[in-house]
C-alpha cells in the first residue's frame, strides 16, 4: 500500500457522507502507523465531528496516534467552526505526518490548516488526487457561484417526450435509481412551471432521511393561486418558489417564496450564491434548460440516452429559448445503467 | 488456435472486401492443414473470384489442398453464376472438411452448398459466428427488403444545428471518417431535398474508387428546375432522383429519375427492392429522418454525439412528421471518436 492506496481508502470513507453533509465537504480519514492501518472515520453529517476526530475516535488508545500517519482527503481545519479545529488536535496527539487529498478552497481554511500543522513539525505532503468527491463544493469556492448541473433523460433523437405535455418516463430503473444519487449530489434542485404542473413531482430522494433532502425550488410566474395539495408539499422538507406574485395566503413553515419581477438563470445563481447553496440540479422542463442553456449557466451536463426513437413531433430536452454560441463540453464520459446510457460532460471553460 | 481463431482470419480477410463486393457478400476463407495455415484469400469485388477460389489460388501446390480444412465466413456457393459452384471445387480439390461461418441466406444458395459437400463426404461445420460481417446482406434475403440505417451527428441536445438552414459541421475528424465508412457499408445513400439545397453534398465516399461508390439518392419534389451544377453532378457515378416531376431536360448518362406522385418511405424501400438494393442509409435531413421514424422503416440507428450543448432554437435531428409508436432498439454499442461519443443501436423486433 503506497501513499494513493491509503487516499483511496479515505476517499471511500469520505463517500459514505454523501447527501449528510450539506454545505460541509465530504471528508474522509485513515490513520496509519508502521504499515497497519489502525482507524478510519470521517465526517457524518452537517455539525458532527469532522473526518480526522471520528477516525481519532477509532484508535485503540489516543497514544497510538504518535509518529502516526493520517491521510485526509481535505485539508485539515484550522479555525473553530461548529468543532474546534482539527490541525490543533492532530498536532497536540503527535501526528508525525499528515498527507492530503487536496487543499481547502473556503479562505476560511485555505492553507492555514496547513501552516499550522508545518509550523509544528508535522510533514504534510499534498496528493492533490480528491477534488472530485467535492466538486460543487470546490467549484462554489472558486467561482462563488453554485455549480449547476442539467440533468434529462431523452430518446435516442433528443426528445423527453411524444407530442404535447403528457408524461413519458424514459430511462429504466436502473437510471432512476442514479438519477438519485444526482439528486443527493446536489443542495438544490430546479423545475419549471410546466414540469411541476405536469409530472406534479416530489422532488424527494426516496431511500434518503428527511433532514439530508436537498432544497426544492420551483418557478411559478404567479403564485397567487398556489395548490396547496401537490405532491410538491405533501412532505415537509424545504421548498422554495420563485414568483413575480407572492401568494394570497399564508404557507406552511417549510414553504419560502422569493418575489422578483423575472426570475431568470442569472437572478437564480445570484440568490442561491447569496444563500450560500452551492450546487444546483436543474430537472426540467425543456424550456427551462433552454434558458439556463441560453444564460450560459450550464457547468456539468447528465444526460441518461434511452434506446427509443421518438419521432417528429417529441419535445426536444431543451426548447426555446436560442442562445448566441454553442456550449462546449469536455468528452463525455460514459456509463451503461441497464439498456440506457448515461453520458456525463463538464463545461470547457 | 482452434476453430473460432482461424474463422476470425477469415473475417478479417472478408473485410478486406468492403465498398468492393456490391450485391455481393463479403467473403473471407482461410486454409489449414496440420495446423499450419497454407492460404489465405477474399471475394475482391463483384464478378472476380469468390473467397475459396482466391485462397486456393494461393496455395503452393492444388496437391496440398487434399485432407486440408478449408474456412469460409459465408457457405460456399453451389451454382453457376460470374463463377463456378465453389462447393464443387472443394470437393474436387479433396478438402476434407469445410468450417462455416454462417449458411448462405439466399435462397440460390442457401443449404444446398452444405448439402453438395456433405453428400461428397466431406465434414461441414456451421460455427454461425460471422452473420455481423455482411448485416445488411442477411437482412435483405431475410425480410425481402433493404435494410435502412438512419445516421445523424447531434449535440448533446439532440440538435443537428443552430437555428435556420445553415449547415453547421458538429463531429470531429474521426467521426467523419467513421461516416465514411458507414458510406461504404450501405449501397445506397439517400438525402432529403432540403439537405441536397441547403449541404450540396457530394455524397461520395473520398478515399474510394469510382466503380465501388454507393448509389446516390436524393428526394427532389419537382426536378422540372434541377440545376445540374450542383456538386452531385459533379462526379459521374449513378445518382437516382426521386421525384414527382421529371426534369424537362435531358439528364447526363449517370443519373437516373423515377417519377410517383408520392415519394413515402415505404415506396422508396419499395423501389430499392425491386432493384435489388440491399442497403440504405438515410444521411437526413431532419424531416427525411422522421418519415422514416414514422413509417417504422429504422433498422439501425448510428448517431454521433458531439460535446456540444446548440440550446433552444437549435434544429432537431428528427423533426416533422410524428409517429403513433415509439421505436424500441437495442441497448447502444458505444465507441468513442476523438471527442465524440458514436451510438450504434439496432431495432428491437
Amino acid at each position: 500500500m503506497n501513499d494513493q492506496d491509503y487516499m483511496q481508502l479515505a476517499v471511500t470513507e469520505a463517500w459514505k457522507g454523501l447527501g449528510a453533509t450539506w454545505t460541509n465537504p465530504r471528508v474522509g480519514a485513515v490513520i496509519v502507523k508502521d504499515g497497519r492501518i489502525l482507524a478510519r472515520g470521517y465526517h457524518h453529517r452537517f455539525g458532527e465531528p469532522h473526518a480526522e476526530i471520528d477516525a481519532i475516535s477509532h484508535l485503540n488508545s489516543l497514544t497510538d496516534a504518535k509518529g502516526a500517519t493520517i491521510y485526509v482527503t481535505l485539508e485539515p481545519c484550522s479555525h473553530y467552526g461548529k468543532t474546534p479545529p482539527c490541525a490543533d488536535r492532530l498536532v497536540a496527539l503527535g501526528f508525525s505526518r499528515v498527507v492530503i487529498g487536496q487543499a481547502d478552497p473556503n479562505p476560511i481554511v485555505g492553507g492555514k490548516g496547513i501552516d499550522r500543522l508545518t509550523k509544528h513539525g508535522v510533514v504534510v505532503d499534498n496528493l492533490d488526487d480528491t477534488e472530485m468527491v467535492n466538486e460543487a463544493y470546490n467549484f462554489y469556492y472558486r467561482r462563488k457561484r453554485p455549480m449547476v448541473t442539467l440533468k434529462y433523460a431523452m430518446s435516442l433523437d433528443g426528445k423527453i417526450n411524444q407530442a404535447g405535455n403528457n408524461r413519458t418516463r424514459l430511462s429504466g430503473d436502473e437510471a432512476w435509481q442514479d438519477s438519485q444519487r444526482l439528486r443527493q449530489l446536489n443542495q438544490a434542485i430546479l423545475v419549471g412551471e410546466r414540469t411541476y404542473r405536469v409530472d406534479d413531482p416530489r422532488l424527494t430522494i426516496r431511500s434518503a432521511r428527511d433532514e439530508t433532502q436537498p432544497l426544492r425550488i420551483i418557478l411559478i410566474r404567479d403564485a397567487r393561486h398556489l395548490d396547496l395539495n401537490a405532491k410538491l408539499f405533501q412532505s415537509s422538507e424545504p421548498v422554495w418558489i420563485l414568483t413575480s406574485h407572492q401568494p394570497t395566503f399564508a404557507l406552511p413553515e417549510f414553504v419560502k417564496a422569493f418575489e422578483a419581477p423575472d426570475w431568470s438563470p442569472a437572478a437564480v445563481v445570484k440568490l442561491l450564491s447569496d444563500q450560500g447553496i452551492q450546487s444546483l440540479l436543474v430537472e426540467g422542463g425543456s424550456h427551462v434548460q433552454a434558458a439556463f442553456v441560453a444564460a450560459g449557466l450550464v457547468d456539468k451536463l447528465v444526460a441518461y440516452i434511452t434506446p427509443l426513437m421518438i419521432g417528429g413531433t417529441g419535445l426536444s430536452a431543451v426548447t426555446g429559448l436560442g442562445n448566441a454560441h454553442m456550449l462546449r463540453f469536455t468528452s463525455p464520459t460514459i456509463q451503461r445503467l441497464g439498456d440506457d446510457i448515461k453520458l456525463t460532460a463538464r463545461r470547457d471553460d
